[in-house]
């Protein structure tokens, strides 16, 4: 059995790495952290977890953790880069959730994040955690940036007409994105109420959101080159869930769109390209590692417009994480991963 | 009083027709049609409005609408051209919430909702009710095509970067559009179920919806050219509200985009800009006649985004149509809507 | 006009006030306070309210306070009784929307709020203010104790019964209660999240809930002796709306049960007794002062069951206290108040 | 692998066997009938099974069914009585999640679901599928009714204090009950649609609902006596789950309450009796075969309250029904139910 660490098990994504592991074959968890709720059973917190799990949060131990084979942070970011060496250097692997090692270059962590970097020298080894683009490195890398949510929906829908070749020279893409209000997290904030988020619906951070700078940075990765992206993020009043709607102006829509993502995602394990002229559901996801994608033309004939859905816990954070796990450790990819979606 | 006859009363725009006009000093209900529900208590049908309406609804009869000043058509499309022009012949003025007048073009009305035109004449002397735009023309109408609730939210969205010129020449706007479920329409469908729509998020019409040739048509008018524009709605789980989430890419963002749009809007009753940097929610304009819009600039520096909120049963239907009965009949625009919003 | 102040304008319940005065012909909000917020504007807060007020928040200040004719307190218990002495004093009349002045008994106070009640002579003199009890002794009040959210809508519920003196001689009354979220206020806690609170339902304080003394002392009242009462409230996944469900053990369930509810309330601005039969929804008086009723016989005869619905924030709070200032200042009990519910 | 037959797929109940039994290990769905969508995939139904089935729908054919081990009927009650005898004569084992099977007088069926009962000899020797009670009697039943959702939740809560003789003499039985949409059924309905349903809370049947004799005969089997009970369900906005509210009057409250329970569930697999003083959220059993429990004293010391949760399509329908399947066919129990709850 991997021995598994999670550091910040108190929030959603810790919750769901519990959820997930709880059905894992071959890992199991061993340590659980959380300064604020040391000594308390973790199925207190979390009552859905009765009967699935016996552990209790224990406050953060460096030498603790570095029993375990692989560490999760499910931490916000600023932790994770302040532990990241100590740990590798007794030869744990690390799955970061949050953004510490997502962005490549220092500086723009500096920018977006307000921080310096901790451990640059970590950054620079780090593997970002997308398997449909990089499953190779993931499978050897030490320490993997696992894809923020927006960014995870985003990159996969993309990404078949960028390494196609379809995207208009000098042409700006748009990706206009959904979330639920799980995407905000466990914390007691007044925008997350109920009643401030419930039967309405708005858009945030406009003017700049940190998940930008890292979609940017992947699309470009992709395309060989630097390729303009406004990126509108929303908060939709659901509970899970990520709806990423994406307008690539073309030169010449092919006749082929479908087969272009068909081809480019055949074999992939957690990408599944619904027939064409569907709308896929955000609910068609739910609990699940999926990405459900559908491409359409635009009325106007310029645009190939994509839809593309994950759940922001799962494929968002979570189950992309353990998916990371599996390939790190030679696992079947889809180990714990190949449950049903939750519908209704 | 203004003598209103409503055909149609029993869908979500002929209850919130009745729910406004209960608060009308000028104007009252005398005439409410259904078919279905003929000799039922509207308040049977609406407990809500109980003690609000003593009205009960009649077969439709042509003479009993004549004796009215205005009715309002809250069906759905196909009727009220059917019915105009004994009505105007009586010398009763229409408001029709329905398809039926909006589209100019006899042919396109063909071509997207499957009918030939019943009476193209009428259609063209019929007016587009969209105060802000055409609110002197709506003054001395006979008829009033009341605009749908996408291209309400849309086209108050865009005025006023076309009309100063900003839009870059060549390029495509885009409208992400999102709406609550009651946009649907109070008809037992499958995809309007609370365990179908609830939690859950989704694109809908991508590949053509009816709302894009009346949204294309508009933006025309006002831009005096055509302009072209990619057009996604999306289901949201809630029940009132449209955000439209406007791209709209700039040879250059100018400084005073806030001025432009406060400029525009300055004086009108029913738009509120609000103050840079916002992010309008819907539910701050549920259950009243407002647009609340604010403008951004993307962070690539390229593109306006326009974020523009409406209540769909509302400005985006039956507050609009009071709004337009008010014009036609030389009364307060805001007489009856002047209401504060709901929330939470 | 009358001049009317609000202290603790930030929660739900003073937004309320703020969007009900809004519309009031006779008084006007000239004193709003937040100790947190003020200096901001009450519309940037409450973005709904853009264009029905011009109010800014001010540090909370006796002399201010004095200058008004009424005040209404929208803060946490606590609060009210500290200031009541000196604005009485200076001839201002209180409506607390506080519990403060609700349990005539200090020691019961003491009890279930552990507090000391810090002025025992006002509380002698306040008038609990449900008008359909007590309207005459509200007329001429000085203080007002605005009754809870839960008693009002239990209250309204087993009056006429016991009134009529239906109630099985030593049997217990059952009334189970169900409340939307804003019952628990704008406060950023964890269990008000959407992803807390939303699709999920559950009890809470099942072994004791402040409304409960409330209660029973409002039942003892009507009855002239002590009845017990098993109170349960529950939290439902929506914005606004209590339901509660009343079992009324009989020894006898006479045929005439609606006429008993139709008489009692004949003539009540803001009692809806419903048809028999009818099952009445939260949402037919969202946004409004009524309270509606049905009431029905158990299939095993040994019952009534009342249902009795308010909209928490309104008749549950702040337009109750609406109702009882138009009630101490002689004006027409439904100023600002005959307002059409929101649905759907 | 037992071949498992399911008429009357297309609902929620059928798509949540579909969900569950993609996980199990030992049986496999071979037949899945619906007449309507005879010839349509499932996964066009139900896009997320995509990946996790390649059956399709088929016109119900006894001849087909006839090679099954067992039969689920999840239809509308009057299908499963009609082909029962011809299935049971082909060895076929019969799981009836329709109320075909649930009461044991045809009297009350006929009473209840306004038809003659077509097999009253395969009724005399139905089981009722509640494990918790009929264990033993499951396992070699030829035919299981499987109980229906309200009555799961409410007998396990009461069970306890009735088998240990609790319940005051003469007292009647309250259970106020609360459940989501999906209750419902994925049918078409004006009641079920998001903006009917949404944001709301009503109850539903008081004057009588036919889980009501279905809870009574439970109840009088375990008491060996008649009890009297007053049963009221409710809408919850919200998709999945059940909270019953119990009040059960007793002549003393013994001390200890939590024992009882504790004591009656300990070994059960699918019974979870959560600690004293909490409160069971029914999003904590959310797509999970368990029941959580609570138990607590009134605040007037003369009734225990007791909370009992359960998602209604798993251990309130699919998820009971193939916990039958695995007792009738002698695997664990807990076979492709033993899944983490959904949570938040």
């Amino acid at each position: 059995m991997i021995k598994v660490g999670i550091v910040g098990g108190t929030g959603y994504t810790g919750a769901e790495l519990l959820r997930l592991l709880a059905q894992h074959p071959q890992a199991q968890v061993s340590v659980l952290t959380s300064r604020k709720e040391a000594g308390e059973r973790a199925d207190a917190l979390f009552p859905h977890l009765r009967g699935q799990t016996d552990l209790h949060f224990e406050a953060p131990d460096t030498a603790r953790l570095q029993q375990c084979d692989a560490v999760f942070f499910a931490t916000p970011h600023g932790t994770a880069m302040t532990m990241a060496r100590e740990l590798l250097d007794s030869g744990v692997r690390i799955i970061d959730l949050s953004a510490d090692f997502r962005l490549r270059d220092p500086a723009a962590f500096r920018q977006w994040y307000g921080l310096e970097h901790a451990c640059p020298d970590v950054l620079e080894e780090a593997v970002y955690g997308l398997p449909e683009v990089n499953r190779e490195r993931i499978r050897s890398a030490r320490v993997v940036a696992n894809p923020g949510c927006y960014p995870t929906a985003v990159q996969l829908g993309f990404l078949p007409l960028i390494e196609a070749g379809l995207v208009a020279e000098g042409a700006a893409l748009v990706a206009d994105c959904k979330s639920g209000v799980s995407g905000a997290g466990r914390e007691a904030k007044l925008g997350s109420l109920y009643c401030e988020a419930g039967d309405s619906f708005k858009a945030y951070g406009v003017s700049g959101h940190r998940h930008w700078p890292e979609i940017a940075q992947g699309l470009a990765q992709i395309a060989g080159r630097k390729l303009d992206v406004c990126f509108v993020p929303h908060l939709v009043p659901m509970i899970r869930g990520i709806h990423a709607t994406l307008y690539v102006p073309m030169d010449r829509v092919p006749d082929d769109l479908q087969a272009v993502f068909e081809r480019r995602y055949a074999g992939e394990p957690f990408v599944d390209v619904m027939p064409a002229g569907a709308h896929p559901e955000t609910r068609s996801v739910r609990a699940s590692n999926v990405c459900r994608i559908a491409v359409h033309r635009s009325v106007d004939g310029r645009h190939a417009i994509v839809l593309s859905v994950i759940d922001n816990l799962v494929k968002g954070a979570s189950g992309q994480a353990v998916q990371n796990l599996n390939l790190m450790f030679g696992l079947d990819e889809r180990c714990a991963l190949d449950v049903p979606p939750l519908a209704p």
